[in-house]
């Protein structure tokens, strides 16, 4: 939520002795360091916020990763590991005085296990390649994020990647079993493996979400799931979003886990409708998504009854996709809602808040509120099943004032989140973007336990320094902003 | 697999300094020390390695777990959790010169929220006690170790235990939300909470199943999940081990993931039937118990899936459980197989490998031929359909020769299944029995990273010291014996 600081500019000196010795690890085409090809490097999906850095260095195997390592660690180079680049966070945002190590080169799917329901992908395969490898056998990779087309596997395994199915097939986490990485020593390092339980400590879990903090991916084995032979999703219309926010909570109590349970207020709706033509009710304040996925019989009966509890919830109305088709098309209102609101708003910023999802109606409402105090208008999409809000806050950064009004409403939206015991990110990480709302989150113990965690993988902080979690002098400073403690806030006894 | 090492002995002046310092954290009653009251102690259900402790305390609030662990920080006194003693890899074998901190006393049901389907537990409510107050509102917990009915929350944490449905329905791992703990500088610490992802490092994972390293757990915060409608068990017998391994693997690549899904070899199965009368066919050479459950429709159609994969995979004869009871009694055979062994043999020492299921057939030949070797029977039951095995090696060790036979018997058992890409614990934890055998599974580089996270929680190495994790000079002296590496090695480029 706050610009980052200001980096160590580097000179041209140090710049040739880094590309001298990267230059030894790799091919000369793998190594960019002229403004022009570093250029594309310089932010994420987090577009406000840009940095070139020193050098881009492009691997394309495994023990060129380690030569490149290697070659940082000795010169004491900091190291910002880059997947596709599609993060919102900023996590993949350079170091002036660093290097960004992609891993978009190492692109090629190593296997394809059937019958173990496995596959075994280099760090820069796409997400969605994944499962176009598994179609064939009728099986697919669960977790979806919207930027499944262009996001890669390393990408989803540093930050955790969800999708608008996680909720009844999990996060990245849940996903991968097997993690291979390259230690800042230059270490090869395997984590996880095939057993439901790992003896030791839990380090693959650790990983996943490491926003690249910890080591750089060069394989990942991921489980691969069945595809449903069915999935039929209902929209249903709501004429007040508390009323739609009241439906979620009654279709989780129902005892019911929907493969997709996501909402849309109107202003989504009116921005995503002229470009997506997915065909939602306009006039609607708020549009509900809710999938089932299975056999047909278990399907129909899932429907029925989603469409029983949401009709008593008071829907106005409620369509049931009839065929494949429709329900591609019910979904590319909702997975096409950012592309919308940059169509429509010179900018946005889309924020990333959890929230128990019994207080997603108090919440929307204090979002409306905030659109009036800051003059800014704000489209809300949400994973509405787990609790996981996307307000994208529309704004003109060529508007006086109205960049530092967004931050300012994004802020406040967040701290309204850890507010009613939610969390700061649902799914796009932390990064650079909400370092200091870390120090909103936690304690300064537990950011400590986190820097001792990273400490025990990269004692010399060369790895993504500065990234997701915060310096204990950072949250000192930080201080007296803090806001009331959320669920991970540690309590006094 | 190696008898710990020799502990330094305490003095009675070191001694009266602890129960001094401990009876002004605690109440004189929660404060034992002479022998007759400090004996029940000495173990858990590793029966084999006992030591007495210096001082057991027995704190009744979370305040005296602070103030006890203050009280052995500021004396460097060692600490040994301790839940109900049921775990088999004696992760709660005292310390001569340290104490055992038990959370037997903390044992109230703090809340159970139906509509969030969870419970806030203390830490030494049972197992089965959390599915019994969640019961009235049609929902329960659902690992299910064994010894449910004596084992609790905390000491399910500390292992991350499982049961015979973690198949379907996972770990504790995978149905704890949140755990508070005191840390070992009397901080209470809160790790997880209601959101599907938490920003930061996920040490909510690395807590669990950390065999009591990292902090002391005062409070869990558990998932309950609605009982199925419905449960029936299948129970098939096979003339032959192997061909009962591989229906196994048919059943998993037919796409169905049973609720459970166990075998037993002829010797478990004539060792459980004359105590517990489960009706199980003594002349099958394997019998594969095969749960569903759900909807009574679900449930009918998965039951005639899995009838038809087994007999196509050469079933001799197959039973369907016709009602609750007649499902509980198919179960009790396999429950009650350590009881079982318990009465048949004056000793048994239970292994606890996992495997790749596909291998499953030939490390039951491997068996079977180290039964011939070290001249001991050995029973075998497992968790087949996550590949996780119990063999029972049956001994007595009042004969001669037979305890020392016995240990290699397991060690030889373990080396299989590090070989065929297994692991050398599935669900009971390293505790000091299998802490050599870390250094067969692991590398110097992963144990080096296992001690850091320890470190960052842990810095005087108070918390139940020489468990789980060995030192790394341990592992230096294992040296030579190291076995040929398994999933979780590190692999050098």
């Amino acid at each position: 939520m706050n610009a980052p600081s200001p980096d160590i500019p580097f000179t041209a000196e140090r710049q040739r002795a880094v590309v001298a010795a990267l230059r030894n690890a790799l091919p000369a085409h793998c190594v960019l360091y002229n403004e022009e090809d570093t250029r594309p490097y310089e932010c994420d999906g987090l577009t406000a916020y840009r940095q070139l850095p020193m050098v881009v260095a492009l691997p394309e195997t495994e023990a060129q990763v380690i030569a490149v390592l290697q070659a940082c660690r000795a010169l004491q180079v900091p190291i910002v590991p880059r997947g596709a680049g599609t993060g919102l966070s900023g996590g993949a945002m350079p170091i002036a005085d660093g290097i960004v190590l992609s891993t978009a080169k190492m692109n090629r799917i190593v296997a394809v296990d059937a019958n173990a329901r496995t596959a075994v992908v280099q760090p820069g395969v796409r997400n969605l390649a994944i499962s176009d490898a598994a179609a064939q056998h009728g099986l697919y990779y669960a977790p979806d994020p919207s930027s499944q087309i262009a996001c890669t596997i390393a990408g989803n395994v540093a930050e955790n990647s969800g999708g608008v199915h996680c909720l009844k097939y999990g996060l990245t986490v849940h996903n991968v079993m097997r993690v291979r990485m390259v230690s800042i020593d230059g270490e090869i390092v395997e984590l996880g493996g095939g057993a439901l339980d790992a003896p030791g400590l839990d380090l693959l879990a650790v990983f996943i979400g490491s926003e690249g903090m910890l080591g750089v991916v060069t394989e990942v084995t991921v489980k691969l799931i069945p595809k449903p032979p069915v999935a039929r999703v209902i929209m249903a219309s709501f004429d007040d979003v508390v009323r739609g926010a009241d439906a979620v909570a009654s279709v989780i109590a129902a005892g019911i886990i929907p493969a997709g349970l996501e909402m849309m207020d109107r202003t989504s709706a009116r921005m995503v409708e002229p470009f997506c033509k997915a065909g939602y009710d306009t006039d609607a304040e708020a549009i509900l998504l809710c999938e089932s996925d299975g056999l047909a019989e278990e399907v129909e009966e899932e429907i029925g009854r989603m469409s029983a509890v949401l009709k008593q919830s008071g829907a106005t109305a409620i369509a049931v996709s009839q065929n494949e088709a429709e329900r591609m098309r019910f979904w590319s209102g909702r997975k096409n809602a950012f592309p919308a609101a940059g169509r429509i708003s010179p900018d946005y910023y889309c924020m990333d808040g959890t929230i128990p999802r019994k207080r997603l109606a108090e919440v929307l409402l204090g979002i409306a509120a905030m659109e009036t105090k800051y003059d800014l208008r704000c489209a809300n999409v949400f994973h509405a099943g787990d609790g996981n809000l996307h307000p994208l806050i529309l704004f003109d950064a060529n508007l006086p004032g109205q960049f530092h009004r967004a931050e300012q409403f994004g802020e406040e939206i967040l701290a309204l989140c850890v507010e009613v015991g939610g969390t700061i990110t649902g799914e796009h990480g932390v990064g650079i973007e909400k370092i200091d709302s870390m120090c909103a989150q936690f304690t300064v113990q537990e950011v400590a336990a986190f820097i001792g965690v990273k400490r025990a993988f990269d004692t010399a902080f060369l790895l993504n320094p500065n990234k997701a979690i915060p310096t204990l002098d950072r949250c000192a400073a930080y201080g007296k902003r803090q806001t009331r403690g959320g669920l991970f806030k540690f309590v006094k006894g």
